[in-house]
């Protein structure tokens, strides 16, 4: 059971308050670009490498953001989360830049490459079974005995707030963006990055990609209605989530869509960007290019800002065989 | 049989000319850092990104600087040059850049990931047997042929001046540099970052790496006469060049050095810059980080630079196993 605290969505001033507040932890990420890859794409693709953050995913700006939103006095608890990689050691990461402790329950089977991120980062690993429930029940156990904050990865306005400052970053390194097409799984960064184009009063439009194996934003943002029942079989680790409640609220009365890509092709995608970008991405994070690829016509001449999401691959397990 | 032409070494007044000269075409690579490889290696690294130059690889910026300092009329009749790889790419996209044409002649066994390049920038392949004999035959028939000119891979000081521009930036994007390394195959690499940093008067030293597979170089440099019976046997398929003879000539004049590094240890080191960095480098990169972590207590809280130097690594042929 999840209880949902009273929830206000992320402003353009919260977003500003976070890129203050992260900002002497956090790094600013560099874009890249690729004239064969915009070649392929038949439109100029702008690459936001969030996989260079600290942690080696965008995670951490919104994990920092809610770690220092504390007062003293939460913070001297600690923090704590249920994560299946890439959210958890961001917030050993955050909670480390303020000297408190941050237990992170784990699922089990998550990515070892990750799992070794949030104990290299100091967390305390608590694992559990596979199933939301149990990460729940594990989350409340470690927040009645410890009185640690729960900072969600992704149903949280603080973690959302600090997500956007990639936006914030974004249109000031790539003037007249057409779109920004985001990974979305719980949809933290789709909401982050939303509001922010909102306040920003942007001409540029936010687009959600998403696995097609775990479509449950793209059927809830069609149907108008939180699907739930999809049970998720992609390669993108990261994106496994099923969207948030007040996520799903943001990015419906945003009108925010959600495109859609298969394993093989976000493979494909995945193994592009090594090989152009020579950037090492998870397969999350090409989700995005896949489903972009997949849509050419629609972005033929755009300029597209892609958020490459995370880098945590397990190297042991490059899924290449299906991509070629 | 080899034809030398006289050899002026590089000047640091050529070198400036060189940046001068390929700065409307090349790219100011970033320098990226990682605190757990500087946990590692128990010094400050700083890695230069010539994998994200154009073409992939540090070799652009001789054969940009190569085909700039030509004549129109010498230009008009196009260059030519045998290259297993990387400075066949670079050759082609510089001759692109000024519109003249490129021969490539490539021996059999290249790598694909690397022909394809050459193929895509345009370059004319021409291709023979893997002896270096047979390669300059094929070169000399089409120099008859053409009347193009021949841009050595290495030997050739318009090119190392090329490659010595790297120095130039890395200086200005990092002081007080205590050394450079960088890997060394035919010595083009080193022999233009050396008379950089002479030319600067620079307090950093400059390290060559070198597969102990294909240890010329060193072998060389320690023995004061150039070794070339050296079969090379090493995964770093752009270090298996002997070094050139003004390569050795002016790096035995600077007293550069070599360390090696084993094709484990360089793998093993490719596969910390792919987690850590999240930069997909070849092989060839990695020798450099790989004979420092080797050397721990000679870098030991130095402030080290090291040029990775390409990322046309084949993605089919991953060679992790031997590494883990």
């Amino acid at each position: 059971m999840m209880i949902m605290t009273e929830f206000t969505a992320p402003t353009i001033a919260d977003i500003r308050a976070a890129a203050a507040r992260i900002a002497p932890h956090a790094r600013v990420t560099p874009v890249l670009g690729s004239r064969e890859l915009d070649d392929r794409a038949g439109a100029k693709l702008f690459f936001k490498c969030e996989h260079l953050q600290r942690g080696g995913a965008f995670k951490f700006r919104g994990a920092c953001n809610a770690v220092w939103s504390l007062s003293d006095d939460e913070a001297s608890r600690g923090v704590v989360t249920h994560s299946s990689g890439n959210h958890g050691a961001a917030l050993a990461l955050a909670a480390a830049t303020r000297g408190i402790p941050a237990h992170i329950v784990v699922p089990e089977g998550a990515v070892a490459a990750k799992l070794a991120n949030i104990e290299r980062a100091g967390g305390i690993l608590h694992r559990c079974a596979a199933t939301l429930a149990a990460r729940e029940e594990t989350c409340a156990k470690v927040q009645q005995e410890t009185g640690a904050t729960l900072v969600h990865p992704y149903a949280d306005a603080r973690v959302m707030a600090g997500q956007g400052t990639i936006v914030l970053e974004l249109v000031q390194q790539v003037p007249d963006l057409d779109a920004i097409v985001v990974p979305i799984g719980g949809g933290g960064l789709a909401s982050g990055c939303a509001s922010a184009l909102r306040g920003l009063a942007s001409g540029a439009r936010l687009i959600g990609a998403e696995p097609a194996g775990a479509d449950d934003a793209y059927q809830s943002l069609r149907q108008g209605v939180r699907v739930t029942d999809v049970v998720p079989h992609t390669v993108c680790d990261g994106l496994r989530a099923t969207i948030g409640v007040p996520n799903f609220a943001l990015l419906s009365e945003h009108h925010v869509e959600v495109i859609t890509a298969n394993d093989d092709a976000t493979l494909a995608a995945m193994r592009l960007v090594w090989a152009e970008l020579k950037q090492t991405i998870e397969p999350s994070s090409a989700v995005a290019l896949a489903a972009l690829l997949a849509q050419r016509k629609r972005f033929a001449g755009k300029r597209v800002g892609l958020v490459l999401s995370g880098g945590n691959v397990d190297l042991d397990a490059i899924p290449f065989d299906g991509a070629t």
